[in-house]
């Protein structure tokens, strides 16, 4: 297979258990996420919430019927920049088992494209400053790091 | 006065003019946008589609009826974090007048108990690097830099 064989489309339900699945195989996401089966309903019930908004899009890379990445690609409307639409990329993850192959480039590119068509004036992403190979992955597809991205948890 | 004497409040099309005119003093900001009178119809548009969706909430800060601060707070939904809901926010402003007087600080306690409110599970914004005056302040706030914040522009 090459990367050009891979299918973008939108997730569906039926996509959630690949999806965290992916999301949970790292050391961040073991801690996060709980991949059992059935998955928790509040899977299900974020989906339905991404799934009806406009706004957002959650994709999958699917190679031969079968899942093996994600990214959650979304819309953010803003009074700065003119009024103008900014694009925001969330939750990328290549499934470990295809990695090395030029998927997660494919599917970033994908995304731009993507972005592009709707009209965003750009893309921003954060990546934690430990993922030094996602630096060097972003800064190839043209990705700057021009901003430090600062988080606070309130739980 | 004091910054407990400050209102937050959801932001009006009246208000607009107070907002892109914050947005657009500051070096980034007067290359990105058009403070006029009237303001570019692209403006009230962006502030229609923020204002009927009920993920974002644009904020001004108001003393004596006049507006001295804004922010963006926004609401993700996300399969990461079992389906949990991220904040974000986004242009955050004080009027250059009202400065080094803790409204900055009230404003984003404030967007703090909010997105707790409603169930967000952290907060994510990014600044840009060289703004250090502005990570020391985040980090006061507990805020943490964990992250490296990537952009591309698509324009």
């Amino acid at each position: 297979m090459t990367p050009q064989d891979v299918i973008f489309r939108r997730a569906t339900r039926a996509d959630l258990p690949a999806i965290v699945r992916m999301l949970a195989d790292d050391e961040l996401g073991r801690q996060r996420e709980q991949f059992k089966t059935p998955l928790s309903e509040s899977y299900y019930l974020a989906f339905d919430e991404i799934n009806s908004d406009p706004n957002h899009e959650l994709i999958v890379a699917e190679l031969n019927g079968e899942v093996m990445g994600t990214l959650h690609l979304m819309f953010l409307p803003s009074i700065s920049f003119q009024g103008g639409v900014r694009a925001q990329i969330e939750s990328v993850r290549v499934d470990q088992r295809f990695q090395g192959q030029g998927i997660g480039s494919e599917m970033m590119k994908w995304a731009m494209e993507r972005a592009r068509q709707r009209g965003a004036h750009g893309i921003q992403l954060t990546t934690h400053k430990s993922r030094v190979d996602a630096h060097r992955f972003y800064e190839r597809l043209g990705f700057k790091g021009s901003h430090l991205g600062m988080k606070i948890s309130l739980k």
